[in-house]
């Protein structure tokens, strides 16, 4: 499935959680990853990430059936950080 | 049409740039809105923040055709930023 997975946590814990979702997703913009993912995958992404946040700490997880179900459209900058670092 | 925008936004123009989506949509976390807009209300809201946002500012538009098509979890905290300040 396409997943789109935004994210608003502490300070403290966001180099985890985005080490986290990189072994799975494309990191595309601040605090949002994107990516096709196997449910198992996604499972273990969630069980990975809920041993690190704390209170306060959100995650969404937007899963689309499949990828042709969204079209994506940008203004201004096209961050997909995840090519600025390989 | 259902809808996810999220920003990465100079801290300069990001009052703005809220400003101009909750006219349109809700806010349901620290940089992402979501909810039902038309086609229209879309072209308008995309025009207002092209005269907002400059250089390195990025936002994305998630299309999806129908609600049905999106299934949303949340681990931690589900913020729906709109409703404190309602």
């Amino acid at each position: 499935m396409f997943i789109i997975v935004t994210y608003d946590v502490d300070v403290k814990r966001i180099d985890k959680v985005r080490k986290t979702l990189r072994k799975y997703l494309n990191w595309v913009q601040n605090s949002v990853f994107e990516g096709e993912i196997s449910i198992s995958n996604l499972a273990k992404c969630k069980a990975e990430l809920e041993k690190i946040i704390e209170e306060n700490d959100s995650i969404y997880f937007y899963e689309l059936k499949s990828p042709y179900a969204v079209t994506k459209t940008v203004i201004g900058e096209d961050k997909n950080v995840t090519d600025n670092f390989l």
